[in-house]
């Protein structure tokens, strides 16, 4: 059984549990421990303690829109379960979860082959930070005998893009690891970028790790094709009523653990990608224009609008 | 007494000496050590031991004009000078050399004096890396009680971004401290940009620390002024002939000690920022166009071209 | 009871009313009228009465979408009335108009309310000419404690600008007023600007106050997210099929009374800004990017395009 | 009666046939005569034959989606049709492909009544290659009594061009003719700029004869309307999927028949225009933004996706 | 004899005296006037009298360098005289300002000369404020027999614009007279724009009326060539040195004479328009790059730099 | 002997003399056949016949600097020869021109040395048209063992790409040919090019074969550096005063020969690229910004200004 509502959300605080798919991981289990767990004898009870836990995760980290829509959805498919057994609705509930995390797994992968297919031989692919889905799709390049190597950054302050290099070449790939200020310089030998992405607005903008908006800028001077490859449910319904994407600020020791009293360490996790530099996002529906994610949203997840 | 020439040549190949102007000063007190303690006895005979100095330390570090054009000054003078004596040379050498270093301090001076004037009250500043010479601005526009704040980024791989911010903390200036990637984020809250220059081509185009090109694109993109504080004697006067300024590859160890066997760690001490992006190189002359170094070096240096 | 239709037709010929908004509204309620003292016998006639009272209006002025929307959206609802009577089709008219009205009052109001939310704290907002929806905004931060100010530029030849200031300083907002060149001037320090619209194109192109396009130029050199504040409805269908926006040429007399002869003033009173230069269009629907106008359009206003 | 498959598929496999809607337009009719012919005697088997015949279509060239389009709807007609009788079906593919025939010429007329009216009283035209949709626009507009002039390009290697100025000169249309490198010089005195379109992609950029990205570039530098006239149906779905666009490469000597040996000569018939220099899609459906392409053919052609 | 120095500073400053050219012969003639009348007794004496004239001037009016560059040269000229007798400096000091006046005028019009021939048959000029300079140019290829039109912008909000389009009317110029913020519009129907200077910086950035900046941009988009067409002499050193032009702020009355009480009206006279959008310098030295303006004057007025 | 003024002029008229390079020599050579056979008895009548020819070399064709250079050159010289004497002035001539001829070569051989260094290993590189100096420079790398290929457009309507792609087939470099339309298909794979000159301006605008501008937007697009090989005698000091460089317009019949009666054929043989997107102009003097080539043509030929 997994952690409680409480501990998982303390651990989403402390950045022990990260990355956005993990988060969405944990609090989605712990959504199925309380189901199991839970003393509610009635519906509305129930629909309240998973209220309750959808607000305590909520305040525990900013940016993490999948975990957001992961309980929307849950909390959705249990209030309108045509049941109001406890019992049943505990089946609802964990069976939500299940679906939920399957279907995300498939959009994953289904990115990653799409976005396979656009990694032509004898190409440079660059990366930057670490993604599970951008990851995926190179292997799967790789298996498929597309002959390419891959630029891939360092990614400061935390180093995600050691776990990138780390992964790629366990797989074989010929990979460049290089620190993030070098990107302008190796841009001129790539041809196609490819970067995951934390949240996606209603105007198609892309909220990534911090770096990936300079990145996007410097692959437009180079007239390299920028994509992002993510699942949809990264969208953040909250921007389409006017809310900003508000960017994690991390600790300023993760930058500079022994830094000068009196200097200010900003340490901000992420940043934002204007939709104009992003040639398509690549997600469970194929290619699209970032401009086309909320329409596609619309039809495809109509329960995060509720 | 300075080190000989073979032992500095041997400290700036192992970069235990560095930085433009660290390596120049080296070189030249290793040229005032070895007219010192010549056993020439005449002047062919002095030069061609200059010259061979020459040599080995231009071949111990690439990108490093002023250390070379410090030589060819020293070497044109001592030529030049209407004596055969050895003796006489000596002195020659010496105060050559001597009189070397205190122009270019001036010239520092100079321009950290004229840039610290486009330093308004209330403007936020962003610098990359460490340059002396944008560090006495600094100073300078604190001294004369403008009120500012800068934004500084740590530069990967070898953190000199630490020592501008401890330098800028020291002067009591409120500093900002950011990764280097996050130099788009802030860029929208910039009045001005200022960096140092390893190097200049003829073309007016800027050699400096890796990164500064990008810095340079994004700040373009928000209309940010972007200058290059440095003495005019960073300029490369091989590149007017075609030479390309050769981009230092330093330790890929420093990048990340411990890498995986198989990935390819690469590290360009410096990139190449395009005249387009610069809007003025403020100098010992002044602020003056990026496109007219050339013309002003051969007016004030005509030596360098010899 | 409300001015006939001809008095309205002339009134807005003679630019004696003016805005879109106001024009719409004197249409809609010379509609009303039309339909109260109608002696129309059968719903036949009385729709020939309501068309030839659309042509009128819309000979009357050009750039007037909203206007036409409007009477699209009266006509077709009287028409499609399950039925034949004439006293119960004025009912129908009078409250489809009270309707319009009241939906039109309620998207502006959502669009002021979601575009509040992208003013932070200490940011400094741009806008041109009046818009009522962007006041409604303004003053809605305002009202939610956000601290910030405002540029505006005066607006010429009608000084519609003025109205804007007055409105802003009435409201307690600390603002700044300059002339319409100046813009580029003071965008380097905007954060973020707003602007109305007069009308929206199929490609998400924006018909708005002339100086608009300009200024959305010098927003996008500095960086600067530029946001067009309206209702969907200011949409006008008929760009679907090719038909350019119609931009009004003014009396030239509002630019120079007392031009020499000879000279050529010419007064358009409105300019189109192409959609790459527009970061979003905030309407009731949330925030969009100028791309999806069209598909929304035919979600929420079906009846726009019959 | 038609060619049969085959010989139809070598046809277009020798270029001896050519042009998108001419290509279309053969598999269409070999289509029709294989169902006059075939020897199926149940609908499986007529199927099998159907999609053999697609197979050996779909391979004979590359960048085709309008044949593949129209081959698709057939066959997927002729499987959904409610009987299994060959003799019954026979009429479906002959109806069918027929009524594609007509909704195509419907579709093409359609978007060059559109375009006609993009064109003003004294504009300057300027078109790339030969569209049989752009020429018919040209033509609708000169009907109209518009006065305007072309500039068109002669389109290397096969002069293409020369067809749509005879064209222009037989519709009395004051025609310039250039090569294709002068399209620079000839931009500045240019309103609006009209080329067709070969493939369309998901994201909404555009396969179109070689020449056309850098006209799109160049008219985007002069701030000149770029707009794209085509059927929908040129849209390819395997885009969407993240299939390329894949380039035909044709015979070199078509560009120099005398090469001299070991000269590598290269003629890929077509280049791809990114939606970001695109100003409308004009097409059946009226002017849309190219993001908008996928979304709209979802809607319209929603067979295209099975 | 001309007004006092005392007088003449007093209504500059009040902007009684206004327009660079206006400013400095006003500043030049007390100058004569005070040499004229001065009871100093020796040439010390008149020195420091003609240096505290050039301080009060100096300090009565911000963006003034061509009234600033006539005093240095007068006083340079006088200093410099190879004589120590008053009576003599009086005719020395007269003669100097005399042949300054003279030179500036002849600078003019040979700027002008030069400019006219940029004109096409056929072209449409844009201009933005009234230049002298700029209307001697029009009227040089209008006597030149050159077929050209010409639109003027009003020039917010001081309408010097009304100023240029009366002397194009006067001039017979085919003239079309549009507010500031139409500039955009009409920039697609322009070839070429020229405006005037009031200051030409280090970097050769030129400083001219409020509204420049915004059009060169403009201008820019369109691919419209942007010249500035101005005598040398409006190059300020002080910019090399790293002085700001400093931007005059001007009776806040001129923009709106009621405006409410609270509102920050802001009445910067100027604007600087970055060397990038600034396709020659057309002066008495021919065209020449903005980058080559220092140099140019460095040749020509070495006195400036004393 | 060469041939005389008259029938050389018509050669240069009927362009059977083509190429800057070629009709100077030819000019120069018709110089030295004038003062072989001069019947001038005096210096007076021999310079009155050497300017007649130049005044009719000029007048036979448009854009040909380097022609007009050439004689400026001869009959400066002959001018100032320190002898009366026509049998010395005849000497003066014809060594003149000789010295004026092996310089242009040593001019082009060094351009073409310069150059060549800026080609690194396996680079490829862009040309179009057909530059003598670049190929040079091309065969130069190649003869130091620099392995590169090279992508050359043919270069309608008179196919000069063809002469420079069999020259380098002829040297053994690897070669792609390329309508010219392909060009920016094919840019995405190149790292620098490279193109002749034809004319220069002061601004540092170079005029060059048709085609030479778009490239050069399309290399900037790409971010790949792009440079122009040539002789600074093609500067033209016309343009410095105001002068368009004229463009030529050559025969229709070479873009079509037998186009439909009514169509205008327009063949202009260049265009005018822009200082901004020229990264240098690689010359005898080395690699200078464009904007530098007016103040390094004072320096170098100053009687050219003359």
């Amino acid at each position: 059984m997994g952690d409680s509502v409480e501990v998982t959300a303390e651990k989403i605080r402390r950045i022990e549990i990260q990355g956005a798919r993990n988060v969405a991981i944990a609090a989605i289990k712990a959504f199925q421990t309380l189901a199991e767990q839970t003393k509610a004898s009635n519906k509305k009870d129930l629909l309240k303690e998973l209220r309750e836990a959808q607000g305590l995760f909520a305040s525990a980290r900013d940016t993490e829109p999948l975990m957001r829509n992961a309980m929307r959805y849950i909390i959705n498919q249990t209030q309108t379960a045509p049941t109001e057994q406890v019992t049943a609705l505990r089946i609802v509930v964990n069976e939500t979860a299940d679906g939920f995390l399957k279907d995300l797994s498939a959009s994953s992968m289904r990115a990653a082959e799409v976005g396979a297919k656009r990694i032509g031989d004898g190409s440079v692919v660059f990366t930057h930070c670490h993604s599970s889905t951008v990851t995926k799709m190179l292997a799967k390049a790789k298996a498929d005998g597309v002959d390419f190597r891959v630029v891939c950054t360092e990614t400061r302050p935390a180093f995600q893009g050691r776990i990138t290099a780390k992964e790629l070449v366990g797989l074989g790939i010929d990979t460049t690891f290089i620190v993030d200020s070098a990107a302008r310089t190796f841009m001129s030998e790539v041809d196609v970028a490819f970067v995951g992405a934390d949240a996606i607005t209603s105007e198609g903008n892309v909220v990534n790790k911090i770096g990936t908006g300079g990145i996007a800028v410097i692959a437009s001077e180079a007239r390299v094709p920028f994509y992002v490859v993510s699942e949809l449910l990264k969208f953040n319904p909250e921007t389409l009523h006017g809310g900003c994407e508000k960017i994690e600020q991390r600790n300023p020791a993760e930058v500079w653990p022994e830094a000068p009293q009196g200097l200010k360490v900003k340490n901000p996790a992420f940043d934002v990608t204007p939709n104009r530099y992003i040639h398509g996002i690549i997600c469970e529906e194929g290619i699209i224009p970032p401009q086309m994610v909320l329409e596609t949203m619309r039809k495809r997840y109509p329960w995060v609008f509720l």
